[in-house]
């Protein structure tokens, strides 16, 4: 099993809902609106980006659409623990910070 | 120096803006719409994260704001080079396949 953290550029809705509900479907984990990030195994990878790449190509362009884009990277465990994630939502900033060993989270009330 | 991908789900778009020029302006390249890659000193790195919190905290919310979330994955350069991207444009299916030591791109004309 190999992490993978997936992001897409889509500005088809249909298209993008697809992508989204096949990265699901393998099992992935909805880390933003257009992220995923997972473990996967080689042939299920392979079968991933088969799918990707069907319905890139057979989903119909839209009047104005701009791009379709999806980018997959391999990433050893350690860069999704030392990640750092900064949110803020009813007024609180969250941070989180990754360490090596296991990370902390900061909640700032302002 | 070490490399960071760093991708935001942020709806306001005043706020999106503001994080994108200043993601630029630390050299950062853009690979996607809301996704960025490039490498960081640890100092730069810390400024950076002091720049968009405060971005997050002192943008005022707008009607309807849904998220305000930013993550910053420090990868190690064989995730870059070893990363698959599929794009659709213009009637063409492009596919980039990295490796351990070389990337190939792969176009399909349909």
């Amino acid at each position: 099993m190999i992490l993978f953290l997936i992001i897409y550029d889509i500005t088809n809705d249909k298209l993008r809902n697809r992508i989204a509900s096949t990265l699901k479907d393998y099992g992935l984990e909805r880390i933003q609106y257009s992220a995923f990030i997972g473990e996967l195994k080689r042939y299920q990878l392979n079968s991933l980006v088969i799918d990707i790449k069907k319905l890139l190509r057979e989903i119909p362009m839209e009047e104005g659409e701009r791009v379709r884009n999806v980018q997959i990277y391999p990433i050893p465990e350690i860069s999704r623990r030392g990640r750092i994630e900064i949110s803020f939502k009813d007024g609180k900033l969250r941070e989180y910070r990754g360490d090596s060993t296991r990370g902390k989270e900061r909640v700032e009330i302002l």
